[in-house]
Order: structure tokens, then C-alpha cells, then sequence
């Protein structure tokens, strides 16, 4: 009963500083953020076990706030508790109520939505596109499972939120995991942005659904501390998840946000004034007594195993495929890059205690399945639910594991808003697409991947933190030898990487010891009368259309470049050697690569750059090679075209 | 009894011509399509009111076959019932069983998925990613009631495929709008790709989550076809949408395909002997008699409203801003382009009565909540799910309106898959995301649109099927009046448009009447020292930068390129007038505009251009002006490009 008041009183006390800092700013979203109140105050000051103090812990309890945009309550408990900030420990300081007059500055960590990048550790992902974070919840419940860490994992998500059909995913894979560490909150406050929510999710039929998606879901009222600190005990009590549906009032506390749905609005100076008056008046109801104190210190640590990715020594291409039992086959001359892949992600397994791999029920295609095989405890099926398996990748990450994720590249564009909100909490994701571009010819368009490349690309042309590295390095390899190879950097690489693999067999190119490195590409033919430079399933066509050329006495430069962003000044230099005439071509819409060389030659301001890339929406073809012609990309076209951009003035 | 009889006899040659089809092609799901052989046979023969050889009647009742892979056994019912098939009425022809042979071939309708656009208008949207059919049949079942026809929509679904979350949000979506004229038909027969449905898909589990969805949900034997047409009686009968949960067996009648789980395997010749003698021994055991006919005739014609786009005259800028009570805003010079865009759209619903809206509950931000007002009975709030809004949309298009979808450019991200798979069925569609670029800067990252334009812009690279349009048309306008004048072109033209909207007031650029179209740019300045190409929010701080450097002597041309694909040819007369050198700027992440002129300059060969684009991942800052300068795009930084590029050799 003490408790209950003494978080009470703390929960005004967060309220006032909540109301405080967004009108300071002069947006925020106070009215979402009071109506957490007390759910926070009882996790974050009575239920999590964590050192607010240290941050790192490997085994503190973590809260995801998937309803990002109400983090100014957060941050206020963070403030109150002295909570250690800062990107690193060396830059770490301890956050402090005065800090929060800085909530949303340039110049602060207190972004506008939870952002542990930018320095605020407590948060495992960045949130606030919504519907998320029960997935991310998920791979870090996965993470500590690995670990061997009883550490749970609290998710707090909106009503209105909870209509994302991402929830749902994670929910089932939840339960298929018996990741019985996680706690769902669900905050029933009624309110979207524009209107009220829907009937479908009010608290009833919220627990009704809950419920028949095998959860233990308990009603409770979400400004009794008392009451949700009962509900919170439950977690890891029982074989099922528990899901905690605390009905409470948008803008608690502060009746000018109770008039009208102000989603996203401050408080004005005056308001401010009138707010404090109703909250110390709450106050002022409660019985004194009860102390806080401290919150639950965190469990004994565990056993985290984590190699050096850049320590480890590989198998040669040769030793892996032979362990692999795909020797005979490799003597034919042909195998598919995503079985190269995939013996390499099986390698990296072997070498790599904290490399993960997920996929959508399609490992028996995309090749995963030769990892899942030799490491079935670090594979994890997410069935057909692409967006679950994108965050769950990145909780994963967040926990310091190496996560490949899996599927045809088609399908990897279903979590593209996933992808980016990765990429913002700097996550070391890779993700795989096979069946890329239209080799897999029969099944139609519904199944190629034809956009991924621009958008990975729009990753590439952008600087991480470092300045060095791209936000996102682009693998698109040509043969077998290359996709192992470019596995490995992945593996290397910490950061956002995306590679692309085909479903047919294609020649090996490469002998199995080549070099490969990010930015890098191979000349596979010299020339000097014109360059063509292509990548992954292209650079076949583009061959021969390169042998077509030879016969006509013409000397053309064959350059695979497999991966983007490009050395650019090495690549301007090669290209000036070949004549600096440029013919791109690849299989994919426009955006890619294609765009990637035009940049740097129009930069450099004196190459002729030529694109051929797929130039219309395919359709089913009983082979790959009539599909290249239909989309105006098959060897004779290429050539056409080469012919064309030698007999062009200037 | 003996229709019963009929109808399990029809199942079986129905199966023959699937097995027999895909063994043909090497190639297709004919496991899965014989689980379904039933309910496609009491659905196709006797439950669907339609006219085969009239795919285009208005009024016929639609089937939505979600799981894509298994249309062969519709293809078969087609051929069997000599629908009529071809890309119009001009090249149509009636399908024989003669024709199967031909599946997945290039010349053929007959593609490896659903595709409408090559031509089987039996079906209204692309299929085969997964997840997205019933929010297709959401969309075909509001235009039947906007149409005030009777017509029912029935969606196949198969039970692994349920895992994706957009079958939720539709789920949802369709209660909310008591849409009970669609039946969704749960395939569950167990088997997914790479393993078995997981039990949270199982039949009870199924059934548990749809009666919690408040659906109305039964469960039959997916092989009795007097199950099946008692269950589907039930449509439209009760104030609950109907779903059937059929148990069936995946491979049903072939043996071969049910030993272990074969899921894109087709026959061999072999196996196709065994296959029909099985079948024909079920054949065999079945009571003779029964006549099954043709299907049921569709329900009298409806009153379908439609205007040619074309022919209506628009209000001027100033008429319609006076109508909406924006006049004296207007007069302090300063508008945000959403609200142009909101003031532009609710005009075009008063113009066109098949202009319908669809929001996710930020109306208020996207100010689509101008045209709500206006049209309520047009205008459809989706809530936080976007995938299930960009289906929903791709459904009304199919039935003849012109759907706006509406969100914030980074949650229109949520739903790329379903826009390419809208595109793949050249789904006359718009969208529109608002708080495009670092404007909103406040929020921070996670609210803003970064990597919508790499994306957009790569289907602005191929062209239509016309080949004379793009895959997509992209709009980024600058002020208000292009804005307005960006939304007409949108209604104008027939195909998919993506326009950018922000957040802030910004300054009025242009007079009212000025002209725009599709791939135009207009010269805001002269100048023959170098040219600044810019677009959308970008060009305030273009303009700031060109005035800087007048102040040094220097003359930059500024060119707002407000659409995509940009004409080439003028523009590459226009950057050379202006002297040759370019400088582009965005507040995007690369792959934009950037891209658009280096192509553009690298295939002419003699034009300089220096891309600046934002530069690192955004965070929150109190405004967008400070956070341009973070991002490295603001006016002195673009001044300062300019100035080196001037200064380049060469």
C-alpha cells in the first residue's frame, strides 16, 4: 500500500517533468506519454532489475518502448534515476531533470523518438514507426536465451499501434519460441492521432485476441501501480507469454490534454501552469510514506560467447564446398550463388558462436537450411512473416549477435520500413535475398526481386558514423566462389549489409582463392575499345555478349562489380584505360548500379555512360534466357547496345 | 446429393489438367493447388454468380486467390468452363484446356502467378506475395458498395501464408467496415515450404483468432463440396464477415506429392501416369449423375459512376484556397505543400465521383482530412496499417476508382511490396507521404521519409507497357500552387504516382496559373555559371545559396525539377545554356534526383555534376533549418559545393 502511493507520487512527479520538457520544446507528445505514467514508474522503479547506473549490462532487463513517440516519460524516469547516457562509456554522463529543457535539440541525446544511437543506451532499437517493437522484444528474449540469461524483456505498445499487422507476426513467433521472458503491455488509452481507436482494438476484444493467439493476457488499470505490478509478477510464471492490457487515459493528469485528441501537442505557458496545479493536486490526495528506492539490482551474468569476426580463419573455398559435399558438383563448372552462400553461412556458423540466422520458411530455397542443419539452435524459423524477421534480427544485433536474415530479395522488400528503422539504431544486420532479379524466370514478377537494388543502393551513398564506412555495403557476386567470398565480408563487416543470390546455377568464374573486398570489382576481361560493367547474374549474358563482340574484332573490358559503394577513383581510372566508354548493365530496374557508375562519371565529367538495365515488368518464361531478351537485357541486346555507344559522336 | 457427386467429379478432372499442366512447364505448386481442388470447384461452378466469358461484367462476383502459387487449378477450371481471357476485349480469346500446355510460357496468359495485366482478367490484382489478397477483396468489396452492387468477393488463403500480418490488419479493417460481402476461404492443409505450418495456423487456432477478430468463422472438410457450398451459403447472411476454415490435404489425390512436403515440385512423366490412375480411380468410386451447368448468372447491372479524368475543368490555385478558407493565409506568402495537395484533392473528389481516399490515421497530418470532410462516404480511415491500406487500394482501383493512399513518406515504406505487387497489376494508384526529407525535424528519424525517393525513382527508370510512360511518375513539389498542380497531373494520368508532401509552411514560389506536367522542371533563375538542380523542400535552400553566390558575382541558374522522370533533352539543352556544370540538391538520401541528372549527364558526356544529398542519418533538432546544416545541405554548404565545382579543372 506504502509502495502503491510511493509510486504514485513518483509518477506525478515524472508527469510534471514530462509535461515540462515537451512544452519546452514545443512538441512531443505529452498526452500518449502521461498515459504511461504509472506504467512506467512501477517497471522502471520496481519491476526491471537493471543498474540505471550501467547501462551494459548484459543482463539487466530491457524495456522496449515500441510506441516511440511517448519516450518523453521515459526519459524523465531516466533523469529522476540518474540514469548513465552517452554513445560509449568514455562519453558517458549521467542524465540529470536539467537535461531534460534539451529534449529534440541538435545537441542533445534526448531525441524525439527513442534512439539509442544517439545516445541513449537504455533503448535497445530505435522505435517509432510503430508495430515493432514486440518483434525487437523477441530476438533480444532470443539473445538471452542463447546466453543463457534469465533477463526479461517489458514492451510497451499502443492500442491504435497494435493494429499493425507486425504485432500479430511477432505474437505468433512468440509463442512458437516459448519466449515465455517476454511481457507485452498493451496501453489502452482509446486515442489514435486523428480519431479514436477502433472497436477492434479496445481492451475486450484486445484480450480476446491475445488469448486466441495462445497468450496469458490480463486486464488491469493502468494507473494503479499496485494492480500492474501484480500483473508484471506473472512474467515467466507460466508456459505462455503474458500480455498485460492496462486501460488508461491519454493526457493523465492534465485535463487541458483530455480536451479534444491532442496526439501530438504541448502544452502552452499558461496550460503548463494549470497542469502543474491539477498534478500537485493529485499529489497532495495520496497518503505520505513509502520509500523507493533503488531499482531490482540485475541477475548474475551470464555466459555471452563472442569471437572476433576478423580473428577467426577461414576454410578455402574448396575445403568448405568439399565439407559441404557439393565437390561433385562443383567439377561441372556451375553452382548457384546462394548455395555458395549458404555453405559459407555455415562456415561462419562453425567459426562464429554469435552468428544467427533467420529465415521465412523458405531455407530450402534460399539455402540457409545448411546452416540450419549444422547449428539448428542458432536458426530460427519465422514462417511467412518477413517484417517479425527483420526486427527480431535486429534485437539480436542489439544484444551483440551477427543475424543473417533470409528470403527471396522480393520478399525482403516487405520489411523495408523494418530495414531503415535497423539502419537508424545502427544495427549489425545482413540480410540475404535470392531468386534477385528475374532468373527465376517461370515463377513471374510476384517472385524477383526488381527494386531491392535502388533501395539498398540509397543506403550505400550514405556515410555511417565513422565517415568511413557506407550506412549499407551492397554484395551482388557472380558466381559461387564470389557469394563465399562475399559472405565472409558481411561477416567482417559491422554495419547494414544486403547481398543479393540467384536461384539458377551459373559457371564458376573465379578460381576459389580471388580476393574479394567491399567497394572492390574485377576486371574479367581486358579491352580498350569500350567497358561494360555489370554485376551477379548479368555479368553471364554480358560475357558472351563481350565473346560476340571479340568476333567483331571489338575489344571490350568485362568489369564485375560486385559490390556497391565503388572505390570510385580506382573504378574512373580503369574505366578512362578501356576507352571510357561505359556500358552498364544489370537485371534489376534502374537505380542501381547503373546509377552507381553514371554518378562517378558525371562527377569526373569526361565518360560516356550507357545503362541497359531491365526495361520492363517481366513475366513467367519457361527459361531465364528468353526472360533477358523480353526485358531487353540478353547478350545480343548488350551487344546491340555496345555497338550502338561506339558509333556514337563525341 | 448428386450435385455433390458432380462436383467431386469435376474436382478430379480439374486436378488431372493441373498435374498434367505443371509437369508440362517443369515447373509450379500442383501440390497446392490440389488441396484446393474442391473448394475452386463448388466456388467456380455453382457458389460464384459470374459469366465466364465475360471476365469484365461489372457486377460478377470476384475470387481473390491470395496464395498465388496455386492457381493452376483455377487456370484449369477456366479452360474447362472456356473462359474468355486476353489483355481486352480487342485480343480476347475463350481458354481451352488445349491452351494449359502452355503455362509459364512467354506467350501466354497463363502466368506462374495471378496477373491480371498479361491477361487473365478473371483475377483483379497481381498475386503470389503472400498476405496481400484480402486486403485486395477489402478494396473490391468497398467499390461494390460505392457501386451499390450486390456482388460478393471470396479471398484463398492458405494457412502458412495467414502468418502474415497484413491477413490481420485486414481482418480488422474489414469489421470495421462491416464488409460482409467478402468470404475469406483459410487453405489449411498443413504443409508450408520448407516445413509444416506452425500450430499457432492450425484449424482450431485459426478458428480461435478469427471468432476473437469478431468474424464469423466455420470450420469444414475442404474436400466435401456440400460442405464447402453450405459454409459459402452463409455469406452476406449474417452482420459478421464470413470465413471458412477448410481442412484439406495438400497433394490431395496424387500420392506422389504427399510423400514428405513437395511444394514447387512438379511430376515426372513417370509419376504423371501414377498420378492419373489414382485420380481416376477416385473418379471411379464417385456415384454417377449430376449435372453441374454453367455458374449462376451475376446480379443485374450496377450504377458504376465514372468521369474521364480529362474532361473536367479545375478551379484556379486561388479559387480553390478561397473555398477551403486558405486566403488569408495564403496572402502572408507561405503555405506547406501537404495542404495544397489536401485543398488539391478534396477538389478532385468534387470533380470526379471515383476519387476515393485512404488514410492511416494521420488525416490531420496529411490534411487528406480536407477531402474527409468533403466526402465522407468516399474517404476510408485504415488506421496504423498500411500494408492492408496500400492493398485495399490496389482493390479499388481495380474496380474502376482512383484510389489516394495518404500516411507520412516514411510509412508508405511500410508497404513496398505492395506497391510493386499494385504495380505488377498496373493498379491505377497514388501515394502521397507527407513529411517527406529531414523536415520534420523535431521527430527525428524514425518519422521521416529518407529512402522513399531511391525506391520511387527506380520505377520511374522503366516504362509502361505503352512505352511511352514510366512504371510511375514521381511528383516532389516545391510550394503549394505545384503542389495543387501536381495533384490534377496525378488524377490525370492513368498508372501509379508517388508525390512527396512536408511538413512546414514554406514560402509561395509560384504564380497560380503556372503550368506543370509530368517530367517537366521549371528555371526559377537565370544564370550561366552553373546550374543548381533541386526539388521539393530543397529549393528554399537552393534559392538562399543562388543569392549567396549573386552576391559574390556569381550566376547560378536554379531549376526546380519538381517530377521524375525529367524530359532529357530539354534538360540537358537547359544545364548546358546554364554553362555546364551542375550541382543537384535533396534532402533525401542518394539515388534521387541526384541519380536522375547523373544519367542524364553521363550518357551526354559533357556535363559536370556534384550530387549533395543528406549526408549522414538525421536526428531530432528543433528546426529543419539547423538539422539541413547537420545533414550538410544547408544554403552555405550548398553555396560552398557550388564554389568548388567552379573551381574544378576540366
Amino acid at each position: 500500500m506504502a509502495l502503491s502511493e510511493a509510486l504514485k507520487r513518483k509518477a506525478v512527479q515524472l508527469a510534471k517533468l514530462t509535461v515540462r520538457m515537451t512544452a519546452e520544446a514545443g512538441s512531443g507528445h505529452p498526452s500518449s506519454a502521461l498515459s504511461l505514467a504509472h506504467v512506467v514508474t512501477a517497471l522502471m522503479y520496481r519491476q526491471m532489475r537493471y543498474d540505471p547506473a550501467d547501462p551494459w549490462h548484459p543482463t539487466c532487463d530491457r524495456l522496449v518502448l515500441s510506441e516511440g513517440h511517448a519516450v518523453p516519460i521515459v526519459y524523465a524516469a531516466l533523469a529522476d534515476l540518474s540514469a548513465t547516457v552517452g554513445k560509449d562509456r568514455a562519453s558517458a554522463l549521467r542524465l540529470t531533470p536539467g537535461h531534460l529543457d534539451r529534449l529534440r535539440c541538435l545537441d542533445s541525446v534526448l531525441d524525439g523518438h527513442p534512439n539509442p544511437a544517439e545516445g541513449v543506451p537504455f533503448f535497445d532499437a530505435a522505435t517509432g514507426s510503430l508495430g515493432q517493437g514486440l518483434s525487437v522484444a523477441a530476438g533480444l528474449a532470443l539473445a538471452a536465451r542463447l546466453d543463457r540469461s534469465d533477463r526479461r524483456i517489458y514492451v510497451l505498445i499502443g492500442d491504435g499501434e497494435s493494429r499493425e499487422g507486425q504485432v500479430w507476426e511477432a505474437l505468433d513467433f512468440i509463442v512458437d519460441c516459448r519466449l515465455t521472458n517476454v511481457c507485452a503491455v498493451f496501453n489502452a488509452n482509446g486515442e489514435g492521432q486523428a480519431g479514436k481507436v477502433s472497436p477492434q482494438q479496445h481492451p475486450e476484444r484486445l484480450l480476446a485476441k491475445l488469448r486466441a493467439f495462445g497468450w496469458r493476457a490480463i486486464e488491469v488499470d493502468g494507473h494503479d501501480p499496485a494492480a500492474l505490478l501484480r500483473a508484471f509478477r506473472k512474467v515467466s510464471r507460466t508456459d505462455r507469454p503474458l500480455a498485460v492490457v492496462a486501460r488508461t487515459v491519454k493526457g493523465w493528469g492534465v485535463e487541458p490534454l483530455q480536451r479534444g485528441n491532442w496526439h501530438g501537442r504541448p502544452l502552452t505557458e499558461a496550460e503548463l501552469a494549470e497542469a502543474d496545479l491539477s498534478l500537485e493536486k493529485i499529489a497532495a490526495g495520496l497518503a505520505p510514506g513509502g520509500k523507493l528506492g533503488r531499482p531490482p539490482q540485475p541477475p548474475p551474468a551470464a555466459t555471452a560467447q563472442r569471437v572476433d569476426p576478423r580473428g577467426v580463419s577461414w576454410p578455402s573455398f574448396d575445403e568448405a564446398m568439399a565439407a559441404a559435399g557439393l565437390s561433385s558438383q562443383l567439377e561441372k563448372g556451375r553452382l548457384a550463388t546462394r548455395r555458395g552462400y549458404g555453405v559459407a553461412l555455415k562456415v561462419a556458423g562453425d567459426l562464429l558462436p554469435q552468428v544467427v540466422v533467420l529465415d521465412g520458411d523458405v531455407s530450402n530455397s534460399t539455402f540457409s537450411e545448411i546452416f540450419a542443419r549444422a547449428h539448428p539452435d542458432r536458426f530460427f524459423e519465422c514462417k511467412i512473416a518477413e517484417q517479425n524477421m527483420v526486427s527480431t534480427a535486429a534485437g539480436l544485433a542489439a544484444a551483440g549477435f551477427i543475424p543473417f536474415v533470409n528470403s527471396f530479395a522480393k520478399f525482403i522488400s516487405r520489411a523495408l520500413d523494418q530495414v531503415e528503422m535497423a539502419n537508424i539504431s545502427r544495427a549489425n544486420l545482413k540480410l540475404v535475398g535470392s531468386h534477385s532479379g528475374i532468373s527465376p524466370a517461370a515463377d513471374g514478377p510476384s517472385q524477383m526481386g526488381l527494386l531491392d537494388v535502388a533501395f539498398f543502393r540509397g543506403l550505400t551513398t550514405v556515410r555511417a558514423d565513422n565517415r568511413r564506412e557506407p550506412l549499407c555495403w551492397l554484395f551482388h557476386p557472380a558466381d559461387a566462389v564470389a557469394a563465399y567470398h562475399c559472405t565472409r565480408l558481411m561477416v567482417e563487416h559491422r554495419g547494414l549489409c544486403y547481398m543479393r543470390t540467384h536461384r539458377p546455377d551459373t559457371p564458376i568464374l573465379y578460381p576459389a582463392d580471388t580476393s574479394f573486398r567491399p567497394g572492390g570489382f574485377h576486371v574479367l576481361a581486358g579491352g580498350d575499345d569500350l567497358a561494360i560493367v555489370t554485376w551477379g547474374y548479368a555479368v553471364h549474358a554480358a560475357k558472351e555478349a563481350v565473346n560476340f563482340l571479340s568476333r567483331q574484332k571489338l575489344r571490350a573490358a568485362l568489369i564485375d562489380a560486385y559490390s556497391l559503394p565503388l572505390d570510385e577513383s580506382e573504378l574512373v581510372e580503369t574505366l578512362h584505360r578501356a576507352g571510357g566508354r561505359v556500358l552498364v548493365v544489370e537485371d534489376n530496374f534502374g537505380g542501381g548500379l547503373g546509377a552507381a557508375v553514371a554518378e562517378v562519371a558525371a562527377r569526373s565529367g569526361n565518360l560516356r555512360v550507357e545503362i541497359l538495365h531491365c526495361q520492363r515488368i517481366p513475366k513467367s518464361a519457361r527459361n531465364a534466357e528468353e526472360l533477358l531478351d523480353y526485358c531487353g537485357i540478353g547478350p545480343a541486346q548488350i551487344a546491340d547496345h555496345a555497338l550502338a555507344l561506339l558509333r556514337r559522336p563525341g
